[in-house]
Parts: C-alpha cells; sequence; structure tokens
C-alpha cells in the first residue's frame, strides 16, 4: 500500500487531520486540499509525502486546477476522501439564497466536480475509492437544517449513483452518515462547552472506519454506514 | 372555497395543466408560472381567474418578481404547487457541470426562495399549502440520475425542513414522489412511444392527490406520499 | 359504490368507530370484526348493513372463519381495512416473549391469514383495496417499541410485499404510517391527560385519508403516506 | 482479545464458517449454536477453544438453554454474531401460515431470546457485541419475499430498539444489511450454478467488516451497513 495516493478534500483541524494522520500511518502519500493551504505535523518539516493544495471546493475551475496540479505533483490517485462542508445551520427566517447556493457549492457540486475528473480516469484503470464524509441531515430535513440538509441529500444522492456506475467498473464509492458532534477545539469550545467527553465522537475513530472501507475486498463492499458515539440518543 | 389562489410554479403541458384544471374546478383562482408565459384554456378567454406570468424558477430574482406579481395582481396566496423541475438524465460522462446547476436551481433553489418569500407570511396568518411534485429519485441515486437524484433530493430535505417549521405554525408543506411515467404529449412521443395506456400515470389523478391534500384537516396531515401506475414495477 | 362490502380487522372506539362512520357514510355495507364483537351505532338498531363479528386476528382460523362468515353473509369483499394491533410498549427487561409474539400475531401474521384468504380472491376479480393502519415503528426500532417497533416493520414489508404482487393484477394495498397520539377516550385519560386538542389527531380524519385511498384510480396509487398532527415534533 | 467468547447462533457451512474462522483468528473462543450440532476444523481435533451445541434458534426454551450451557462452560460472553435464518421465498400462494411464523421466529424471535438473556447481562457489565447478519429484505418487501421481508424486518427494527437501549449502557448492537448472493456450496449448486466468481459475495469478507464493527470504539460506533460485491445491481 506503501506510495499510493490519498487526496483529502477539506483538509483542516478535526476531522480532516485526522484522516490525515490516519492514512498517512496506513502509508499513503497525501495531498491536502483547503481553503488556507494548511498543512499538518511539524512546521517546516521537509517531509515530502505531505502536501498542501489551496483551493476552495465549491469552485469548479478552482478545484480542477487543484486536482490536476496533485495528479501532475504526485501521479494518480487512489483514494479521495471528500470533507468539505460548510456546516451551516438555521431556520428559514435565518438563512440566505447565498448560504443556501455555498453550501450546496462546497458539500455538492464539489463532490460532482471531483467526480468528472477522477471518477472516469479510477473507472478506466478499474480501481479507486472515493469516500464521502456525510451526515444524518442527508437523510432528512429538520427545523434547523434548511441550508444544511439540502446540501447533503444532495451530496448523498450523488454519491449513490457514482456508487452504482462507477462500482461495476471497479471504483468503490462510500458514504459516511456521521451522526453526532465531532471532537474538535470549535466543538468544545463553541458548540457544546458543557459536554462531557463521552458526548463527542472521536475524529480519529471515523478516520479507522473510513480507511477499513479503503480497503474492503471488492466483493463485499459497503456503500453506506452511520457513526455515532454510543451516548447518541436517535 | 371560492376565490382563493393558487400558484402552480411550472406550468406547462401535462402535470401542470392538470393541476391547473383540478384547482380551478375546485374553485381557486390561479397564476401560472413558466418560463414560456403559457396559459391554458381558450385562447383569447377572458377569464380573469387565471393568469400567466412568465419567470425562470431557477432564478431567484425572476422569481419573486413574479410571486410579487401574483400578489399584487391577486391578493394573498393559499396554495403553491411547486412543479418546475428540468428532468435531466445521464451517467456521469454524459453530464455537464451547467447541468448540475441547473437542475438543481430549478428543483431545489426555486423552492427555497418561494418559500422564503412566501413561507413566512403564510406562517404570519397561520394557514397555507406548499405542494411538491417530487420523485423517487429524491430517495436514492441511480446510474442515470447523476444529475435529477441531487437536485430532487435537495427538495425533498428542504421540502421536509420546510414542514417541520411550518407546519407547527399552520402551514401544510407536501411532497409527492411521483414514481412513474407521466401520461403527457412528450412522453407518449419521445420517452416510451410504444408503451400501453396502462403504462402511464395520469396527469389528473395526480392532482386530484393534490387537492385531497391541499383540503386535508390540520389534525392529520400528510406530508409524503408516492404514486405510481398499479402495474408500476418498483 | 352503493352496497360495496367493507371489512374492518380490528373494529373498536377510536379508528375503528372512525373508519366505520366514514365508510358507512360513503355507501359501504359494512363488517366489524372485534374480540370484544362490538358494533356500533344505536343499539337495537334494525340496520342490516352493518353485522359485527368476533374473533382474534392474531389466530389464523378464528380470523378466517369469521371472514369466510362475511363473506357467506354478504358476499364478496371489495375492501379491508387492517386496523388490529396490540400497543405494547415497553424496554427489554419491561417485555416479556410473550408479549413480543402476541403483538405480532395481531400486527403481522393476522394480515398474512387476510391476505391468504382474500388477496387472491380480489387478484382473480381484478380489484379489491387492503388497507392497514400502521405506524412510525414501522420504520425504526426506538427504546420504548422493543415489541411495536418489530411488529409493525413486519407488518409494513408485509404490506408492501402484497402491494407489488396484487397490485399489477387489479388489488389496491395501502400503508399508513400514523406518526401521533389518536384523540380517542382511552388516549385523552390514560396516556396525555394534560394535552391541548391540537396534541392529538382526530381518528375521522385518518379515516377520510383512508377513504380517498380507496378511491384512488389505478393509474395513480399510492402505497404509503404518513399522517401526523400539524404541532407534531417529528 | 485473547480468550474472549465469541457466541454464533446459526452456525453453518458458508457466512457461519466464515465468522468463526475469522474470529477465531482473532482469539476468540468459539460457541457455534447450530441445529445440527456442527463443529468446523478438523475431525478430532482436541480444540477446546470452539464448542458446538445442538438447538433451534426459533424455541425459546431451546435457545435458553444452549445460551446458559454456553455461559456455564465457557463463562462470560463478549460477542453474539446473530446468523441464523430461515431464508424462505415466494409470492403469496406459494408460502404458508407455518412458513410465515417459523421464518419469524427463527430470524426476529430468536434474537428477541438472545437479547432478554444477555443484553441485560452486557448492559450491567457495561461492555458486549451483538452483530446480526440481516439483508435488504428488512428495508422493504418485494414480490418472492412475502415471507422473508416480515422476519427481516422485525429482526432490524428490533436491532434499532436495542442499539438505543443498550448502546448508552455500552453494548454495541449492529446490524449488516447484506445485498447479494453469499458464495457457498449451496448457493452455487442451487441458487446460482452459472454465475461468475464476481457475482458472489465472499463469506469471509462480511466476516472481516464484522471483526471491525467488534472492535469499534465506543466514541464511533456503526449500527448499520450495507454489503454487496461491486458488480451488484442495486
Amino acid at each position: 500500500m506503501d506510495g499510493k495516493i490519498c487526496v483529502i478534500i477539506g483538509f483542516g483541524p478535526g476531522l480532516g487531520a485526522a484522516y490525515a494522520e490516519t492514512f498517512k500511518q496506513a502509508g499513503y502519500s497525501l495531498a491536502l486540499l483547503s481553503r488556507s493551504g494548511a498543512t499538518f505535523g511539524d512546521e517546516g518539516s521537509t517531509d515530502t509525502s505531505v502536501r498542501p493544495y489551496r483551493c476552495d471546493a465549491g469552485n469548479p475551475d478552482n478545484l480542477k486546477k487543484a486536482l490536476s496540479a496533485v495528479q501532475s505533483d504526485l501521479g494518480e490517485i487512489e483514494v479521495v476522501i471528500y470533507n468539505a462542508d460548510l456546516a451551516q445551520f438555521g431556520a428559514l427566517e435565518d438563512v440566505s439564497e447565498l448560504q443556501f447556493e455555498q453550501s450546496w457549492r462546497v458539500g455538492a457540486l464539489g463532490l460532482f466536480t471531483t467526480a468528472k475528473l477522477l471518477g472516469s480516469q479510477m473507472a478506466e484503470r478499474g480501481s479507486g475509492v472515493i469516500i464521502v464524509s456525510g451526515a444524518t441531515a442527508a437523510l432528512r430535513g429538520n427545523v434547523w437544517t434548511t441550508v444544511f440538509a439540502p446540501s447533503k441529500s444532495a451530496q448523498r444522492t450523488l454519491a449513490n449513483a457514482l456508487a452504482k456506475q462507477l462500482g461495476p467498473r471497479g471504483v468503490h464509492v462510500a458514504y459516511l452518515v456521521i451522526d453526532g458532534v465531532i471532537d474538535t477545539e470549535d466543538t468544545r469550545t463553541n458548540f457544546a462547552p458543557d459536554e462531557p467527553d463521552d458526548f463527542f465522537i472521536k475524529p480519529e475513530r471515523i478516520a479507522e472506519t473510513a480507511l477499513m472501507l479503503a480497503r474492503q475486498d471488492k466483493s463485499a463492499w459497503t456503500f453506506e454506514l452511520d457513526i455515532r458515539p454510543f451516548g447518541e440518543k436517535w
């Protein structure tokens, strides 16, 4: 598995970093795409197996350029983890058309752009993995998900359409229904400051499950699974 | 029920016309929004209870302008039937980013625009009905629904979020999962020229069910129902 | 529609009575099956269009005997409303194997018995309606539905299997996902004594929707719909 | 992980044997429950870490007796794999009440019996895993699943109810939606004799995914996942 390329679209602290750590440990070289162009590990590291790329996943030209640069720098992409998301919440009165569009651009259009560029290549060579960080909001709308649910559900049925098209051609597409609050500095500080440790999903555990999916034998692929902390009410 | 206003967004031959006929028979005055600005009934009719408005549901400014004109011409809108759709089908290789975006604009963004403008007004007065013409593609992706499924699923979870927000405030939001080919001149000619009558869903029967939904008592509302011809395999 | 026979399996106060009243008003002759052999309307009434039959829907021989008596007394059955249910709730520690079995017998096995006896006859003559009073518990389990959810989900997928088999042969099978507390003397007294009127589903409104389903044209049948009061959180 | 006890209810050639092999390799001691009392490995083996028990999972007293014997022989049970099933298929005309009941007994009632006996014990000590071999039929009925779908859907919503009750108390309940034909001598010979290797799900790959579930950290548990071969149409 050494040297295979894994691209993380939507790298950042929390889940993005956990994917990076886990897939690096598993021997993948990493391309990290984010709006900030951030990377991980020690600053000034000369580790050439991890490279950051600055791009906006909601901007098709921008994203295509970044993915082409990855291919040109690192070669054939084996695993894509689509983790880009604008988690925007609010009732109808609180959200704008702009938020509705931006959330869809980053959540759904970016996955479409990625699939157009990489899916056919993967299908032609008969291998590849596309894993999407999804959410329960993909399955149903709720009071606070006027913007988030439409974006995630578009993402999920697109992933489903891709799985059915690309699966028989050797490409494994999978969708993670993440149901709970991920343990990050941001959620600990701003979203759920008073919750105990048990309340949160540990991002490295999501990444472990993603790695397991990336390694599944093609005779027994999983398209969709849910992930939640043991104490979650659902 | 006489004189109440029903707006049909996405009027046209087939299902749009069936909604118009059915709700007119039930005593509603109609505003018919379509890209062509078409109307129905005899040309040159002086019937003032049916008015056409030209607009593109995928263009927020355009749609808002048309809906405002309806309110200014006819008054308070009681029923909205959201029937706008770009039914575009194709595998990943066959479809473009432009199609992906346009389909989402007409299917999902237009419903959001409508809800922003009319939903709060309906909620304030404590009554109103929003019925959406949906499809099975809202529930899952498939080989040919790379563009259609993400658009319809975004539409459905938006409708679901609206139902949960606006329902307790007296506004009934409902989603029709139409599962089958509607009997129209277009589908008879281009899509399924060799199928028997029984193969098709009669559009006036869908409209009847929509009228039933519009009349449901608020102690027992339906959010979602499926509609298919009796012979359909599913 | 005059004179057609409607059988209500699981007649009783509340929803059973509402089905009876609504279908009687619509011109059906009624056979009311219940464990108590109860009927409705004035005592001592000589109305021969409503007949009670005592039976236990969870006992196949018992139920078959009652349905055969209905056929012998009244003739061909056009509509079956399957409303039998043992609504038993409790966590794992609170419920017994006996409850698990009885709940399944009344909820699922009784529908199977009914379908075996009447479904084929309906299919042979090419018409008939089977409507099932279902619940949200059919879709997922929850803390208090250790017994109820397995019974209702077995009922729902059986109804679904019947719909797919009998639909193309002219028999309309439909499943009502009733989501909320029905307004009955029992629920008002024992289950939700402090709730306002708006909290409850009015049973006659469910019955109206059932009648609409029984009247749907076969070019546009509904298999499943949800029903809940407007203020319900879901 | 050495020495922990794994019970496989519904041991047999194919998937049962694959679970046994995989969990044995992972260091578990095994109790194998089956109607035949079969075991696996070399005949005459003196390996005491694998013990067969004869029982009928659809008979509560029988199953309780076998599980009590396991506890008495081997001690505390850490993992239960519920793999018992009567895969009976047929349209309404082809199946009997007896099949309907037996299928439910083995698929759903046996899981209830298991949970009553072991679930509370696991919850009291705050650890344990219950994994259920499910099927797509748990989600919907179809023409040939008049008996199978009600049994599997009852099983699934029971597992769901258990997950929500026992999860917060430290017990991981998971449901595998197996979607495809498992590669066994029986299916190769009798069910799909002309299909290529790629058509089948390899049972050892399902078992690998089950082992991964048994090892998931409780901050990120999966309740449900689907498994199908890459070429499957769905």
